[in-house]
């Protein structure tokens, strides 16, 4: 097998047995730096873990949201005033409320509460089959990941140099990842030439995470940051642009990682194909355009503390969108775990899941 | 007097008689958390403040220069091996190797070297020669930066939202700044609604520096990362980028801190203005075009690490490009003490010089 094949670079693990044991999520606040495992042994601290960004990555935040569904319900106490249906209720929307932009969290909740309408066991089983959905989340997530990697590989028949942003790998997927897994095929099947990496800010999660995971598997790469990328088209030393996403509309349009809409222009103007990496679980017909996509505001201080320091005076005005939405007419093709998908998008997506 | 033309923020100042006294500069390596003043004795510490970006911006480490080259002079003990000519041609050498892209140092030490070659007198009246040119520089680039400020603003008639990359205020100049003198104007006259700041990575001047001489002034400001801009653009949200240079090539091209070339890209296809505020000190003839102009690779660490805080595996390869180059096409007018100049830039440009 292959190095990269053999990643396995995950963001969370079951421990123990489904009775007694709990998740552990990699603390990716902590990465490059250390590598912490954190206990969770509640839906609270699932949802906190999520919100608070000790996961993140669409794909990831859905599989620990069902493991933490089901991890509230096992830990759910009988109780005469609340019903099984309620208490699942509850926890989904608790769930549903950590972060807005990523549909994924949102399809694998629909999954756990479809799990529970068909139901009509005794709880326990009810706890099992929720087990058996996260995993199945899980390990389905990882295997079209390999698929998606594949689709994407094919794209290119010579060594190229592509650029990515954020942190789209194992860390924010089931394993594998999305963009950083068609990069990950690339280099597996040599045509590679060199990965660029942006930052990301403000969080860094290039920086931080996509590094670490290139290290990970021995795949060489460059750190720039995001100001960087158009100088480096100009100068020709980007073949193409690959990202992931947070949520594809019925039209197309992507939402992802403040700064994918300014490498989307940046690649138009330099005759640079762009791919997104988005698995059938983050394409959401349901929203008709990326005007209806909510654009996650997060807070000041992730944008104003790196570390310990505060880059700008503290009484300064910061803004924190943290996602974009670009238009479809700026995506080349979209890369799926069934293939590539190409325009007209609104009709093209449309028969993936008529299939 | 409005407020802005009141602002004091400087970079550097000379403390004391000319026999006996020193430069002094702010470090703005600790801004915005301290306001340390560094005392400079030799030429070789305001070399070393120079590199090492106690003091940065271009027109502001052109003037240190002179007083750099007016202090080596002081500080020269006759010596029957070294002449006052060869001493004055090392310390020129040495000050213009500190920073390559910057066009205003090479020009303030031809100004400093002009002086000298002019001069048939004592060392003494040498150095005080040499004296005069510096606080001459420093105080036509203050005067000039005015003007400038006025005909940037005359662009506009209505109130409007800039943004706006590094810093080119009082600390990257000898007082008042250049683009940031430009939106100091526009406050003053009631132009202003907003300005948003590019933290502008790696080495943050528009989220440090910046935003405190906003502070300093009472200028509203919004910082962003340089993610951020082409979001905003798109949401109509920015009105006109105003950026500073560090060299305008005789055909209109423009060397800028990393990420300016990203921004025109982005100011083109959203149909907004970039203007380029350029003191004629920075304005090069001989330079043809931007292909001309080195480009400054600076250290892994400006990037990797933010104050305390490595935010990338220590093993992994970074990219510094210190500046890009924005070809003329993408530039709107550049803004200067005697005028605004519109394409074509290698005519006007030159008929700046022959006037």
């Amino acid at each position: 097998m292959s190095k990269s094949m053999e990643s396995t670079v995950i963001p969370l693990r079951w421990i123990g047995d489904r009775g007694q044991g709990h998740l552990e999520m990699l603390d990716q606040r902590k990465l490059p730096g250390e590598e912490v495992w954190i206990a969770m042994k509640s839906p609270k601290a699932v949802a906190d873990g999520i919100r608070d960004m000790v996961i993140r990555g669409a794909p990831a935040i859905g599989i620990a949201a069902a493991f933490g569904v089901a991890l509230g319900m096992r830990n759910f106490a009988h109780d005469p005033m609340t019903s099984i249906e309620s208490e699942l209720s509850r926890l989904v929307e608790q769930f549903a409320a950590t972060r807005p932009t990523a549909v994924n969290l949102r399809w694998a909740l629909q999954r756990c509460q479809k799990v529970a309408n068909d139901f009509d066991g005794l709880l326990d089983e009810l706890v099992d089959a929720l087990f058996d959905e996260a995993h199945a989340i899980l390990d389905e997530d990882r295997a079209n990941n390999l698929e998606l990697g594949r689709h994407g590989s094919a794209l290119f028949d010579e060594p190229v140099q592509v650029l990515t942003h954020c942190n789209t790998g194992g860390l924010a997927t089931g394993g594998y990842g999305t963009a950083l897994g068609i990069i990950r095929c690339l280099d597996d099947e040599g045509k590679l030439k060199r990965v660029w990496i942006d930052e990301t800010r403000p969080y860094l999660q290039g920086a931080r995470l996509t590094t670490w995971e290139c290290l990970q598997d021995d795949i060489e790469g460059t750190l720039i940051t995001d100001s960087m990328a158009a100088h480096l088209m100009k100068n020709g030393e980007v073949d193409a642009v690959i990202t992931g996403t947070d949520r594809v509309a019925a039209n197309g349009d992507v939402a992802n990682k403040i700064g994918t809409y300014s490498l989307a222009v940046l690649c138009k103007s330099h005759g640079i194909p762009l791919y997104v990496a988005s698995p059938l679980s983050t394409i959401d017909l349901d929203t008709p355009s990326g005007a209806e996509i909510p654009i996650e505001e997060r807070s000041r201080d992730e944008v104003a503390t790196i570390g310990d320091t505060t880059i700008v005076p503290a009484s300064f005005d910061v803004a924190h969108p943290a996602f974009d939405v670009t238009p479809a007419e700026l995506v080349t093709a979209i890369v799926t775990e069934v293939g590539v998908v190409e325009p007209p998008y609104e009709e093209n997506l449309q028969r993936l899941f008529d299939l």
